[in-house]
C-alpha cells in the first residue's frame, strides 16, 4: 500500500495566492462588468527588454543549425552567464563571488525550497514573520515542523516578528537556530536591512555556526546607496550565507524563468561524525542529479541583461516600477493610511484602517474599489492588520487604483 | 550548528556521466589530436525543428509587447499545451487522460526525482537493474535506503534484475513493494515491455495497492505497433500509475527543456489514518509550491510539435536516429558482438567481449577506437558485462564509430 507524505496534511487550506484567485474569480463572476485592478501577486507587467529578445532570437537560430545546436548544457549554467553574473552582480560591488559558485536555476521559489534537501532534518529553522510563504510551506512539506496552531504558526519553527514596533527589523533569535531565512528588500514589508543589521546577523550566524538563506530577489530596487545589495558585502558572509537572486523582477522574467543561487566554497555544515562538509559539494550533487539546467535560449536572454543596452533597459524598468511605488506610497498616505516600504522595494505595506483584519480589508478593497491586494495575515500571524500592494502594473492602473481606494475609504 | 543531510554521503563516488566526462577529458588532454566520437550520454544532435523555432520566435515577440506580455503562468502549464498533449499523446491512442491531469515541467529527470516528495518515507521501492541512476540516487538522497554494498546496491531497495536470461523482462517482485519504477522503451537496455507484461505489472500494482512510476521518455521510438506507448493503454492503470514523458528525445529539447507528468485523478495513496488521499492533490500542491512553470516561450515551442508540420518534423528526427540505431545494431553484430535493443529505442545494449568488465571495455573503446560509450555497470550491478551505445549522433559519426570499433576489436 503506497503511503503518502503525511506532512502535506499539516499545510493550511491553501497557498495564499490561490485563495486570492478564488475570491477574485467569485467576485468577477458575480460582477462581470467590474474592471478589476490587480496589485496582489507580485507579477511584472512591462515587456521583455529588446536586448533580451534579440539574444533569444539569435539563440533560437543557433539551435536550428547542426553546427551550433546545443543539447544538454551544464546543469549549473553556462559559463558565459555565470561569468557575467559574478562580474556585474558581485565583483563590481567588491564582493568575492566566483563564477563557479553560481548555480543558475529556473527560479528563486524553486531554489529556496530545494535548498532544504541538503540539510538534515534536525536543524532548527527561523523565519521572520510576516514572511514569503514558500519558506514555511517547504519546511512543513518535508516534515521539519509540527502542525499549525490557531494563529497559523507551525510547531518547531522559530518566528521572529517584524512589526511597526521594531521598525520591521526582527530581533536576533533568543535561542539557538541553525537555518535563518532573511529577505532584503523584504517581501512583503518592502523594508530593507541596513549594513549594521546585516552585520549583526552575520556575526550571530558565525557564532552559532548557522546558515543564513539570504533572498535578494528584489536587490535591484534598492535606491539608498548605503544599503547592501548582497550579503557578501558583509565581511564573513562567505562562511555563513547562501544568496538567492532572480531575473524575475529585474528584466521581467516571471514568465521566462531564470534565477541563481550563490553557494560560497567556504561554507560548510556538520555531518553525523562531527566533520564539516562543504555545502557547495552537496548542492552541486543535488543540482546535477535533480535538475537539468535552464534552457540555453533563456540563458542567452539572461546574459543580455548585462550588456550595456540590457543594463540600461533594466534600469528603466526598475525606475518605472519604483515611480509606481512612490505614487502608491504617497497616494495612500494622502488618504490617511499608514504606509511602509515602497522606497527600496516594489511593495508597499500599509496598516489596515479602523481595526479591519487583513482579509476584511481585502474584501472591502475588492468590492468597493475593485482593487486586489494581498492580506498581510497571509504572510504570517504578525502580518495581521497589514496589507501589501504591489507596484507591478501600468502607471494608468496605479493611478486609477489610488483614485478608487481614496473614494472607497472616504 | 547547521547539520547536513547525511544521506548524501551514502552516494557512491560520482554520478555516472561526470565520471565518464572525467575519463574522456583525461584522454583528450593526453591525446589532443584524437577525434573522439561520443555515443555515451544520450544527448540529441539534430537541430530544433523549424516549426518549434517559428513558434518560439513568435512567442518572444508577444513577450515584447505590453498587451501580449505574459508574466507568471499556471505552474501546471498553459492550457494550450496541456490540451495538445492530452489529445495527441493520449486520447488519439484511446487513453483516458485529461488535460488537467497533465503537469508540464522542465524535465523527466526532475519529475522522477521530485515525485518522491509526495510519498511517505516508509514505502518499499523497487527498481529494475540495470536502471537509470537518477531513480536510485534520488531515493538515496532523501533517506529511503541504507548504505551501498560492495556491488553498489543500496540497502532497502528491491532490485529486479533485467538480464539476457530473462529476456530483459524483469520478474514481478517476490515480496510486497509500494513504488515501482518501470521504463519502456528501456534506458539503458533499449528493450520494450509488451502489452502482456505491462498488464501483469498493472495487476500486480492493483493487488498490492502499489504505484507504478512509468517512464515513457522514449515512447516515440516504438516501431512495433503491438507495443503500448503509454501505460494508460492498459485497463486499470489510471488507479495505479503515474507516467513521465519528455520532449527531449522527440523534438530535440535536451537543451530547451520541456517535459510532463500525468497524475490521474483516480490514483491515491494511504495517509496515517488509513484514509485514501488523491495523489493528484499532493502533486498539484508540490508543483505549485516548489515550481514556477516552464517558460512561456518554451511551452509555445513544445505546442508546435503537435502541429501538422511539427509532427512531420518530429517523425523525421526519430526516423533518423532509428536508422542510426539500426546501423549500430547490425554493424556491431557483424563484428561479432551480441547486441540488444536498437529497434524500438535509440540505445543498443551490447555484451562486452571476452570477459571484459564494462569499464574495461569503456577504456578499450576510448583508447583504441576513440569512441565513448556508457559502461553497463554504471546502471547497476546487473549491468556489469554490458555496454550502452547511443544512436544520438550524425550518420557520419555513427558510420565512422562502427569502422573504428570493428578495427579495435579485430
Amino acid at each position: 500500500m503506497a503511503r503518502i507524505n503525511d506532512h502535506y496534511q499539516k499545510l493550511k487550506a491553501g497557498y495564499l495566492f490561490p485563495e486570492i484567485g478564488r475570491r477574485v474569480k467569485q467576485f468577477t463572476t458575480e460582477h462581470p462588468d467590474a474592471s478589476v485592478i490587480r496589485l496582489g501577486i507580485g507579477d511584472v507587467t512591462e515587456p521583455l527588454p529588446s536586448s533580451v529578445r534579440q539574444a533569444m532570437h539569435a539563440a533560437i537560430e543557433e539551435m536550428g543549425r547542426r553546427e551550433t545546436f546545443r543539447g544538454y548544457g551544464p546543469e549549473q549554467g553556462y559559463d558565459f552567464l555565470r561569468q557575467a553574473i559574478a562580474e556585474h552582480d558581485f565583483q563590481a560591488r567588491g564582493c568575492e563571488v566566483h563564477a563557479d559558485e553560481i548555480f543558475v536555476s529556473d527560479g528563486s521559489k524553486c531554489d529556496t525550497g530545494n535548498i532544504l534537501d541538503i540539510f538534515g532534518m534536525d536543524n532548527v529553522v527561523a523565519v521572520t514573520d510576516p514572511v514569503y510563504p514558500v519558506y514555511v510551506d517547504t519546511n512543513v512539506m518535508v516534515g521539519r515542523t509540527g502542525p499549525a496552531d490557531a494563529s497559523g504558526q507551525y510547531g518547531g519553527l522559530v518566528y521572529l516578528p517584524s512589526t511597526e514596533d521594531n521598525g520591521f527589523t526582527p530581533p536576533l533569535p533568543d535561542q539557538h537556530v541553525d537555518l535563518i531565512y532573511l529577505c532584503s528588500p523584504n517581501n512583503p514589508t518592502g523594508t530593507v536591512m541596513s549594513r549594521e543589521t546585516l552585520q549583526k546577523w552575520v556575526e550571530y550566524a558565525k557564532a552559532q555556526n548557522a546558515v543564513i538563506l539570504f533572498d535578494a530577489a528584489y536587490e535591484a530596487y534598492i535606491t539608498d546607496p548605503e544599503v547592501p545589495h548582497s550579503i557578501y558585502e558583509i565581511p564573513g558572509a562567505r562562511t555563513c550565507a547562501i544568496e538567492f537572486r532572480s531575473f524575475s523582477k529585474t528584466a521581467g522574467f516571471t514568465g521566462t524563468r531564470c534565477a541563481f543561487t550563490v553557494v560560497p566554497k567556504e561554507l560548510s555544515g556538520m555531518n553525523n561524525e562531527g566533520k564539516m562538509v562543504p555545502l557547495y559539494d552537496l548542492w552541486n550533487r543535488r543540482h546535477s542529479t535533480k535538475f537539468n539546467g535552464v534552457p540555453y535560449i533563456i540563458q542567452r536572454g539572461a546574459e543580455a541583461t548585462y550588456s550595456e543596452q540590457g543594463r540600461a533597459e533594466v534600469r528603466q524598468i526598475i525606475a518605472f516600477y519604483l515611480e509606481n511605488a512612490r505614487q502608491l506610497r504617497e497616494g495612500l498616505q494622502q488618504v490617511g493610511l499608514t504606509v511602509y516600504g515602497g522606497v527600496n522595494a516594489p511593495y508597499v505595506w500599509l496598516k489596515t484602517p479602523a481595526g479591519l483584519t487583513s482579509w476584511q480589508f481585502f474584501d472591502r478593497l475588492l468590492q468597493q474599489a475593485n482593487v486586489v491586494g494581498t492580506p498581510g495575515s497571509g504572510f504570517g500571524a504578525a502580518g495581521e492588520g497589514y496589507f501589501r500592494l504591489s507596484a507591478f502594473n501600468s502607471r494608468e492602473n496605479v493611478e486609477e487604483a489610488l483614485t478608487r481606494i481614496g473614494r472607497a475609504l472616504a
